[in-house]
């Protein structure tokens, strides 16, 4: 017993930690609790819905299924559900209709045979991608509804009063959804994936000065866990791609909100992710050579030699970042941009020189280093290779700036 | 009317396409719509299920909403749908007792502060990572069905009857689904996820090979399709998180199967699967400053110095990742693998021999060649960056193979 009160305390006390660290999900919980309670009341007082009577339990299911923690996801599924159920509902009432006119003796076989049909052919659908990205809820809904409809419509009479009724609870219980969730302390999906991708590239560039500052200065960082922390910052930006997928799915939904507008354009999100993504990739191989190369003392004067270069050019390429989520932040076109990236393409060009006249140093203190070299080459060659990708972030994020700065 | 119906028909032929390519979702399709009508017709013939009447429906919506293309998702949902049922059941109809004795003044209010409570509760625990990841949906129906319980039981007499009705209707649902899922060409999801794993392997590989040759002979393959597109293949290996991580979810829920028993270390191949991803990273940094050199000409001769080493190196590379796919397919211990990680560090050593003996070549030709030293460097390191992850992924993947080959 004593086990079993040590392991809920610890969940208890987790879930206290997770609460604390993002009162979102609190809120949302909330949410969900009052939008609930407010349902049930409803159905409490009777004479405010004498019309609705006893299919009351669908708009409380409908808030149970519909309510998602942001406004997007709510809408998403609040219209798909409306518009699945209106359209099965009038398909099972055809097929109804269709099934009695043929009398007694074909109907099970009428309705089997339809209800067969169109659930497979909606399940299938639900596998192809432009359906699946859209209208995923939706596909479901209509099946739940009509074999819903065809089957009750074989006993209860009065049909069409029926579908009347599972109409207008659904009706009303996704619109205390999307009141509540756009009234009290709203989630937009947009503005989460707005945040994601600024602090994503802030991450980034933390990452990129965190590496270059333990190689070149590896003693003055070794203990700081701060340091360590923030270096391994790239490895959010590596797992973030479904969140960023699912987030641009539900933002294309929502109505105008804060400083966005409804025909915002997402997808330009995903693409300035997936350019992320791919310098992130670039980092995590940094790190891999970084992590196999730490070891190999005296080439203290080989180090020194790329050590400016490395750090300019490395300094101009997060500061590019840095801009580029400011200018993401804010919305505005950057000023500053041209120039820094200007400058990073002559601190290139610089550090490309300093590695040119690396044989000839290398003349100079003969074979002593020439165990050394794989190593040396293995750990600049990187930095070498996360500029051209930089650059292109660079250019594809300025240019999708842009597009938002209009 | 002609543009409406050739985007229908644009539309059609890419559902069948899309089935022809993946006949297993074509199944899933039919095995729904066969549980579908198999429940309906229950309905119908109502001599056989008497005792469950009107409260059919139930059947009929577990079936839509818990049929999903794995084995392991529908008894995922399945057991969790049935547990939380009956536990918010229960929980409901002891909410019901204690306000029904509490009097009718205080009734909606108990009812409104628990439904208000248990709701927030239990939605905030659905963000709690150790619930998302098993009893996310049943979290789901717990909320739903107490607050219909709870809220239902106001009106309705007899609710013990009724919630012994709903229980045993969710039961026959849930028991078609498992049943049709596991009987009617299953789909088991760990047999997807060992799959998907070795298959990235062999593209992992395919991609390793592609690339090299690439390099090398860059003439012999400039035009081949198939070539390009074995190239491209770690880029499936990068996107792969998500699915594994969903699949690994829903394997631990499934039967022994196949090849597989219960208690199966599903958790190894998401380690695996890691690891491959790392190696991904690799490559993909790789072609990214393949991209950026491929123009620099008249390196010729410094790519031969380095080519044989780097081709030997590189085939036993792919040939580990080989091996490994095969140990992995037939979950046998491999009596290779010892000597060809073996072989593969010798290759390592010796193309770390030729490039320690770049120097004194580059003395030879003197300063003409050092212009095109950096493109040199950026291209031939990152083999180098790729060992020491093969050899962990090697070693790493040896492990899992020997749990598994147990």
């Amino acid at each position: 017993v004593g086990g079993l009160i040590l392991t809920v305390w610890r969940f208890l006390v987790k879930a206290w930690n997770l609460g604390v660290a993002e009162p979102k999900k609190v809120i949302h919980a909330v949410k969900v609790g009052l939008a609930l309670t407010i349902v049930s009341l409803c159905y409490y007082i009777r004479s405010l819905y004498e019309g609705v009577g006893g299919n009351a339990m669908w708009a409380v299911m409908t808030v149970v299924v519909v309510f998602e923690s942001s406004v997007g996801a709510t809408l998403y599924k609040s219209i798909n559900r409306v518009t699945a159920t209106f359209l099965a509902g009038s398909l099972g009432l055809g097929v109804h209709w269709i099934s009695y006119k043929a009398g007694e003796k074909f109907e099970p076989i009428i309705i089997g045979i339809s209800v067969f049909f169109l659930a497979s052919a909606a399940t299938f659908s639900r596998f192809i991608p432009s359906v699946k990205s859209r209208f995923d809820y939706g596909a479901l809904i209509f099946i739940l509804t009509f074999s819903l409809v065809s089957v009750s419509g074989y006993r209860v009479d009065g049909i069409s009063e029926l579908a009347f009724q599972r109409l207008s609870t659904i009706f009303i219980g996704t619109s205390f959804c999307i009141l509540i969730s756009i009234l009290f302390y709203p989630t937009w999906a947009g503005a989460e994936l707005h945040r994601l991708i600024y602090r994503n590239l802030e991450k980034l560039a933390d990452s990129l000065d965190g590496y270059v500052i333990e190689y070149f200065d590896y003693e003055a960082v070794a203990e700081d866990s701060n340091h360590t922390k923030a270096m391994k910052g790239y490895k959010y930006v590596l797992d973030s791609k479904a969140t960023e997928d699912n987030l641009a799915k539900f933002a294309r939904w929502e109505p105008a909100h804060g400083c966005f507008n409804f025909q915002h354009p997402w997808k330009q999100y995903l693409k300035i992710g997936a350019s992320i993504r791919s310098s992130a990739y670039c980092i995590e191989a940094l790190s891999g050579c970084m992590d196999s190369e730490i070891q190999a003392p005296g080439i203290g004067y080989l180090k020194k030699h790329v050590s400016n270069a490395c750090k300019t050019m490395n300094k101009f390429s997060s500061d590019i970042l840095r801009e580029l989520a400011i200018t993401l932040k804010t919305m505005t076109k950057s000023s500053q941009m041209g120039s820094l990236v200007r400058e990073m393409n002559i601190a290139v060009q610089q550090l490309q020189i300093s590695l040119r006249s690396i044989p000839n140093c290398l003349i100079a203190p003969t074979s002593e280093d020439t165990t050394d070299e794989p190593s040396r080459k293995t750990c600049i060659t990187p930095l070498v290779e996360v500029i051209p990708l930089t650059t292109f972030v660079s250019l594809l994020i300025e240019n999708a700036a842009r597009i938002n700065g209009i």
